[in-house]
């Protein structure tokens, strides 16, 4: 069978300065890099904002099983289908990781013929905008050691430095480190973390940045430390937010590309979804919205995690209104939810699906908790079979919900059609009644119980004194307004990943409370969630590289 | 008066495209990069292996004082003034590191008027070559602290593990850590070391590969670990080879950019020359031999570092010879090598001109040993006298050495115009008689030797135990034939940073050996030299910063 690459090799990708016409980008707005990507001019950006925004719809999973649902691959064919039908329309996504590239995971382009492409450009270092985030994110560490190395005048204390050193890469190795070592000209010894580049606070801003203003004003306010007295130190106090804007200036610019189908896509920033706000760029999302009258976007993992940071953090912040949300599923992720073994999915059982349903019905009510109109898009495989589309439609009618069976991964636009059809539907209808889930003003802990309440279906949190204290001290210091940030597995509602389906009666174990304060939330570390992934026993690095001709295989 | 990056914003750029064009380039090999930036594609470099080459001249300095010398401005400067005397030339130079940028020495892309263009974007991420090239050595890294997680099935030695991390920046907390702490789940704990990026072996490896293949070759069989038995654990051993030649295919292909007149430069790859080997890539160079008749490259600090090491270990390995060399100095840095205090340089001082001449004249025959002509290059600065000038003429002619007066920092071409005109007449001389300086099968002990007594001026190495130790394991091996890469402090032909000046009856202290199988050479470390450098206490990232056009400032 064809690999994702090689469908993405087999097409023939038009320049991009075409995309980028046919999108209402003149040629000296383009920046080019390579021959099929772009970045998008800061001034030609500026020139949009009288402009009046398109729809924005949000696309969201269920909680992943391994299975895969193909998230990514229904926003392109949604994309795609939607531009078929007539409508102007633009594509927003993140940019993939190298880590998860190297791992596990693989690739973030999407799959079959629903791609962005370049495939393997963009699963690589794309436009560099990852290595700019590390460089300025490590650059402002060896500041703040630096400081230190130098006398120390600001009087920040060792013991509470924040901010730590990232890479983008899978590497356990470097979750917890000693830096230092030696003598006393490499400094003094001290604990530091190696966070992977995509939970990293520089990502979140560069991210929620407006524009490179914002950046700066953004990265100043960062906390990076603390002194004897507990008040804070920014990058501000040591002279590095200049600096670090410097090496973010090109990188802020977003990236356009295209689908398989040519139509244009903006892929750009891309935090984590478990272990950050997991969605792109706030840059990418308002330039499509200006450009186009459909904006499809996806937020990371499932309803519970990007999709709700999508709405409660991207959203307040920028102002953005989506005006429906489409949460995809796969009847083989559906059978996992309820217990089937992954070398059992091919076999039908519409008993299953109806079960596992009940991890996607809860999804879709997290985004009706939004007042969003919710479609749900089942991603077609080889092998459903029509026993248990039925047995799908009576677990959602219940709820009233709606699902189109799509085959964009076979079929491209063709196979998203009716998507599209129920998207323009909802969006037409002007139901959205959009609204954060929680006020500004709520306390921290209300707001982390509301999240359990009415998104997870649980009873309630469980604060480690430590984590109480955190909140305690972030009210006290003026961050009690901030919307928060969990982190969590993505494999569950709650905080155990082998809980698939839709658990209840469950707390929430709350361990510890990170300030974001350049990002403007609060991470709430649930469980066990780690923010430097490792490598599995055979990484997908394994089996990638590069033939005679100069080509990259492995990567998928 | 007006900065390097005010000079540069200040100069109307040609587009990119047609910089090619003039070079014999055509549009479809050039793969943009921006509107300024483009690197050349594999196929077109294929296609010009049967053209004879142009004739390749060599600039270095002398052992550089705070001073100053202007090496890179005058490669620069002579490169536009031999295309304004109308001969096909192209530049070739290193890619600036991001370390130096933030820290004490600022950028690589010359000064004045004699710079490459654009500045910022050159300094900052350029192509984002080098984080391609910190990326594959950081994978590779991973993947074999994940070989060990998963049980180690190879045998690895966790004691000998020469591989280290790699980041580009300069960050002496990085110098000794521990990782793998924590728990099991994070690996065992073990030390490990950050080298700056210029000084780790991938980016050797990247710099002598002479195509894509041979850089695959080179990366399989770099020696990252030794088993118990002390039998070598390689890339290829780990399955990393081709991974981390795919994050590196697009790097390795040249990065096309041009100077303020217009005179096309390939800048591409950039080893520190104190602690690794010190110039641009094989593949920029050998691809400016076939586009140009006159290739002007430089290598990094004085003759006896990067000029050494260009012509025993690039030249040896990638079979190039260079027509000339040029030797760069200025006034002010022979007064400093003379004892004159940095305060005291702007006092025309004839007699320290004469004596810290020997300096000059000890690098000037350091290049002849090689059996090339040697033209001094004298890099003016506002104030230098005449008198200081017959002084320097005077001080040069007992060893027949002819000194070339220049003003590109303030005139661009017309003031290397007589550089460029002496450069003519020693190429078109064909006085050339270019041999490395040893044969491949001299001990290493005996090659170090040869450095300290043609080269550096001194009586003798000194071999700690360990040292030699190390030599006869080589040597046992089988990499007793490789060439030697010191890594020795930059500021003297001594190990001791102090000694300013010519030197002699020293002997020089090797304390370590490390081997780099891929790149092909065994590194000397004398003395105390490191491979993470510091940032000084008031950095240059304390200045930087971007202002409200979107414009960076600060770069130097």
């Amino acid at each position: 069978m064809a690999t994702d690459l090689d469908i993405a090799r087999a097409a023939t990708l038009r320049p991009i300065a075409d995309i980028a016409a046919a999108a209402g980008i003149p040629a000296d707005a383009l920046i080019p890099y390579g021959r099929y990507k772009g970045k998008l001019d800061f001034g030609f950006i500026d020139t949009l904002q009288a402009r009046p925004d398109g729809a924005l719809v949000l696309v969201v999973g269920i909680s992943p099983t391994p299975a895969g649902e193909g998230k990514t691959t229904t926003t392109i064919g949604l994309g795609d289908a939607l531009r078929a039908a007539g409508k102007r329309t633009m594509i927003a996504l993140r940019e993939p990781s190298l880590g998860p590239c190297f791992g596990q995971k693989g690739g973030a382009t999407g799959g079959g013929h629903a791609q962005v492409a370049p495939m393997d450009e963009i699963n690589l270092h794309f436009t560099g905008d990852f290595h700019a985030i590390t460089s300025a994110n490590n650059l402002l560490a060896a500041l703040l050691d630096n400081h230190l190395y130098w006398g120390n005048a600001l009087g920040v204390d060792p013991r509470k430095i924040a901010v730590q050193r990232a890479i983008d890469m899978n590497d356990r190795s470097l979750r917890e480190t000693v830096l230092g070592l030696g003598h006393g000209a490499n400094g003094a010894a001290r604990e530091q973390r190696f966070d992977i580049t995509v939970a990293s606070e520089v990502m979140a801003v560069f991210c929620l940045a407006k524009n490179l203003d914002d950046l700066q004003t953004r990265l100043a306010r960062m906390v990076i430390a603390e002194r004897r007295d507990g008040s804070a130190i920014t990058p501000a106090d040591i002279n590095a937010a200049g600096a670090m804007t410097a090496l973010l200036r090109d990188a802020l610019q977003p990236n356009l590309v295209q689908t398989l189908e040519g139509t244009a896509a903006l892929v750009h920033g891309g935090p984590f979804a478990n272990i950050a706000h997991g969605c792109n760029s706030v840059m990418a999302t308002s330039t499509a919205l200006k450009l186009a009258d459909y904006v499809v976007t996806e937020a990371g993992f499932g309803a519970d995690l990007g999709g709700e940071k999508f709405l409660d953090i991207k959203c307040r912040q920028a102002g953005l209104a989506p005006s429906c949300a489409v949460v995809v599923a796969t009847m083989r992720a559906l059978k996992m939810h309820a217990g089937t073994a992954k070398a059992d999915l091919g076999t039908p059982n519409p008993s299953a699906v109806a079960e596992g349903a009940s991890n996607l019905r809860r999804h879709v009510a997290a985004m009706r908790a939004f007042g969003l109109p919710v479609i749900v898009a089942i991603n077609g495989f080889l092998g459903d079979t029509e026993a248990e589309r039925a047995a799908l439609r009576a677990a959602l009618d219940a709820d009233d919900i709606t699902a189109v069976f799509c085959t964009h991964w076979a079929d491209g636009s063709a196979g998203a059609a009716d998507l599209a059809r129920a998207v323009v539907a909802a969006t037409e209808s002007k139901a959205a009644r959009f609204a954060p889930l929680y006020p500004d003003d709520m306390p921290i802990a209300d707001k982390l119980r509301t999240l359990v309440r009415r998104i997870y279906g649980g009873d309630d949190i469980e604060l480690t004194p430590k984590a109480a204290k955190q909140i305690a001290r972030l009210e006290a210091r003026g961050y009690g307004s901030l919307p928060v940030c969990m982190a969590k597995t993505q494999y569950s509602f709650t905080a155990d990943p082998a809980r698939r389906g839709a658990p209840t009666g469950f707390t929430l174990p709350i361990r510890e409370l990170r300030l974001s304060a350049g990002a403007g939330f609060v991470v709430a570390l649930a469980g066990d969630i780690l923010t430097m992934p490792g490598l599995p026993r055979i990484p997908a690095a394994d089996s990638i590289g590069v033939n005679e001709a100069g080509e990259i295989f492995g990567i998928f």
